[in-house]
C-alpha cells in the first residue's frame, strides 16, 4: 500500500492510498459499518450508491460475534459482507472503554465482560493485530487506550506511555507474520499538549505506514480539538496518511481536513439519518417537522442520492411517522452520500487550489439546524 | 381495466388483467405495502428486483396517517410511494375489526377509535370509496365486515347481508364518480355454505369488474377454507379476476389457485422474512439455527433474489443475530422474490397444462419447516 499527496492547499491536503482492494481518494470518509453491516439496512449495493469508498468495521464487535476464525473461514470481511472495497478495522480500544462492563487494563492489555453474554476477555496488543488480519482488513489499527476528556494529566501520561508500549508490540506483532492487512499506529495524549507532541513523537519514530489521532471529540470541546490538531501538524509524518478517528459533524471534517487530516470516520451521519436529521449544503433539517406534510420536493433538488433522486419530503416524512423501517435506511443512504460528496468536494477544492475560500463559505453552515 | 383468461388446468386460471399502471398476470402474489412501504425496509427498487407485479395499501392505515388528502395533493399513491405499477387498495375493513377501538357496526357504516391517537373515525360505504379513490388505487375494495371464524349463524347472515347492501352503496358512489379506480365486491359469509353461496350470487348480481373471497384464514381450519373455496368456485363470474384476500402459505396459494382464483396478498412472506423463516422449493428454513454459523453457501443456489445471488447463510444469520436492520430487509426481499417466483411458476405449469402434477409434487413440501 502506498501513500502520495497530490496537492496541498495550506495545510490541507489532497492525497491516493492504494489499498490491495482499490484506490482510496483522500481526504475521505470511511462509512461505518461496525458489525459488517451498515446501521439502518443499507446493503453493500447501496454503499455504492452512497459513494462510498472505503467501509469500517470493528474489531470488538466482530470478535465477540461472529467472532474472527468464522470471518476467515467465510473467506474474509469483503466476502463476508459482500463488499469488495477497501475496509479498515478499528482495534477495538474504543468500544471496550464505552461498551465493556468490568474492564481492567494491565500492561498486558485489558480484559473486559462482554456486553453481549458476560464472557471475560482478553484484549491485547499481539491479539488485536491477530484478530485484524484474520478479518483480512485493509488496514488494521493498534490497540490503544481511548481517555474520556478530560482526564488528570497523570492519568493520560502513564495510559499514553502504555499505549505507545502496546504500539510497539503490535509493530512486532505485524511484522512478524506479513499478510496483506497494514498496521496503523495511534496517538494519544488527552488534552495535554505536551503529551500529545511526546506520544505523536515516539510512535512516528516506528515507522508505520499510517497514523491515526484517537481520544479526541470525547468530551473536550471542539476549540480544544482543533488546538490539539494545530499542534500536532507539524509533529505528523508528512508522507503517511493520517486518520482523525470518530470523528464528526460536516464542519468538524472541513475543519479537520484544513488541519492536514486525511481519514475520517463517524457515527454521526448514520445516526443522524435515522433520527430523520439530514445533511444538505444549507444546514441540518429535522424531516420530521410538520411543514414537510405535504412537501411533495425532493430534500435537497441539487442531490444525486436515492432518497432525493425519488423521494418527496413528504413522504420520508410519513415513513418516520408510520414508523416504517424505509425510513431509516433512507436517511441514513441520504446522510452518508452528503458525507462522502463533503470530502469528495473538499478533495475539489484543494485540487483547485480554492479550499480556503470554500471552508470560509461554509464555517457555521453546514451544522445549523434549518427548515426548509 | 380489463380480464382475459388465457387458459385453463382443471379450475385453475392463467390471466391476464390491464390496468392504468400495466400489466398483470395471473394468478399473481400482490406485495403488501400496508402503509405505503413494504414493511422490513425495502424501496420500490427492491420491489422490482423481488419480481413484484402489483402492491397493495391499505385504507385504514392511510386514512389515518397521512390521510387520503395528503396522498392526493402529493399526486397519488403511485407517485407518493414511487412505484409505477398497479396498486390495488385494501378497503380497511380487515383492519376496523382487527386494530380499530371501540368499534360499533351500524347500518350506516363502522364507526371506532383510531389505534394511533384515539381519534373516533366513521367508515361507511361512500366513505371507502372516496377515500380509496383519492388515494388514486387502480383497484380499490368494497367496504365490507370481516367476520372471525367461527362465527353464529345468524351474526354471519345479518353480517353478509349488510356487506352485501354496503357493497351495492359502494357501487352507487363509485358510478356517481368515474374515475380511473376500478371497484371490487368482496363475498362474506364465514364457514356457512349457504351464505357464502347465497352471498356471491346477490354481489354477482352488480356485475362488478372483480369479486374477492374474504373471511378466510380467520380462525378456520385450512380443510374448511379450502371447501369453502370449492363451492364458492362455480358461483364466481367466470369471466371476472377473483381475488383470495390475506392468504395464505405457498400450499394454500397453490390450492386456492387451483380452486380458480386469480389474485392473493398476504403478510406471512414478509412477517416470516423479519424471522429470518426463509422459503425455498424444498420448504421453510430458520437461518437462525446454529447450523448455518459458518456456512457460506448462498441460502439457495437457484434463487435469483439479491439474497441469494450476493450473501451466505452465515453472513444473513450473523445479521439477524446481531440486531442489524439489514437481516430483516434481506429475509423480507427474499420471501417475497419467493413468493413472486410461486405464481410465476404456477402460471407458466397451468400454460403447459401440468399445473396437477406441479400441485402433487409440492403438496406438504413447501410448508414444512426443513434444515439445509
Amino acid at each position: 500500500m502506498s501513500f502520495r499527496v497530490l496537492s496541498r492547499d495550506g495545510f490541507a491536503r489532497r492525497g491516493r492510498y492504494e489499498t490491495p482492494h482499490g484506490t482510496v481518494e483522500t481526504p475521505v470518509f470511511m462509512n461505518v459499518a461496525t458489525q459488517a453491516a451498515i446501521k439502518g439496512g443499507l446493503s453493500s449495493l447501496d454503499l455504492k450508491a452512497a459513494g462510498c469508498q472505503a467501509a469500517l468495521c470493528n474489531t470488538y464487535h466482530l470478535h465477540l460475534r461472529p467472532g474472527e476464525d468464522t470471518v476467515a473461514k467465510l473467506g474474509g470481511l469483503h466476502r463476508f459482507m459482500c463488499w469488495d472495497g477497501p475496509v479498515l478495522t478499528d482495534s477495538g480500544g474504543f468500544q471496550v472503554f464505552s461498551l465493556a462492563q468490568r474492564r481492567k487494563i494491565t500492561e498486558e492489555g485489558v480484559s473486559f465482560s462482554s456486553h453481549i453474554d458476560g464472557r471475560r476477555v482478553l484484549l491485547s496488543p499481539e491479539g488485536a493485530v491477530d484478530i485484524q488480519t484474520k478479518l483480512g482488513a485493509d488496514i488494521i489499527m493498534a490497540l490503544d487506550e481511548c481517555v474520556e476528556n478530560p482526564a488528570p494529566y497523570e492519568y493520560v501520561k502513564q495510559s499514553a506511555g502504555r499505549t505507545a508500549r502496546w504500539l510497539a508490540r503490535c509493530k512486532e506483532r505485524w511484522t512478524e507474520k506479513p499478510a496483506a492487512s497494514t498496521l496503523w499506529g495511534i496517538n494519544q495524549g488527552g488534552v495535554y499538549d505536551d503529551l500529545r507532541i511526546d506520544h505523536m513523537r515516539r510512535i512516528a519514530e516506528l515507522d508505520l505506514p499510517g497514523y491515526a489521532v484517537g481520544g479526541l471529540a470525547v468530551g473536550e470541546e471542539t476549540a480544544v480539538m482543533y488546538h490539539i490538531l494545530d499542534i500536532l501538524e507539524e509533529h505528523m509524518p508528512p508522507d503517511k496518511p493520517r486518520y482523525l478517528m470518530g470523528v464528526g459533524t460536516p464542519e468538524n471534517i472541513i475543519e479537520a481536513a484544513a488541519r492536514g487530516l486525511d481519514f475520517f470516520d463517524c457515527v454521526i451521519p448514520a445516526r443522524n439519518g435515522r433520527h430523520g436529521h439530514l445533511y444538505t449544503w444549507r444546514g441540518r433539517v429535522n424531516i420530521l417537522n410538520e411543514r414537510y406534510k405535504e412537501d411533495g420536493a425532493p430534500l435537497d433538488e441539487a442531490c444525486g442520492c436515492p432518497l432525493c433522486q425519488n423521494h418527496s419530503r413528504a413522504y420520508l416524512r410519513h415513513l418516520f411517522k408510520a414508523g416504517e423501517v424505509l425510513a431509516l435506511r433512507l436517511g441514513v443512504l441520504h446522510n452518508l452520500y452528503f458525507y462522502n460528496s463533503l470530502t469528495a468536494r473538499i478533495r475539489s477544492e484543494i485540487e483547485k487550489g480554492t479550499f480556503q475560500t470554500f471552508r470560509k463559505q461554509y464555517a457555521g453552515v453546514l451544522d445549523r439546524k434549518i427548515q426548509l
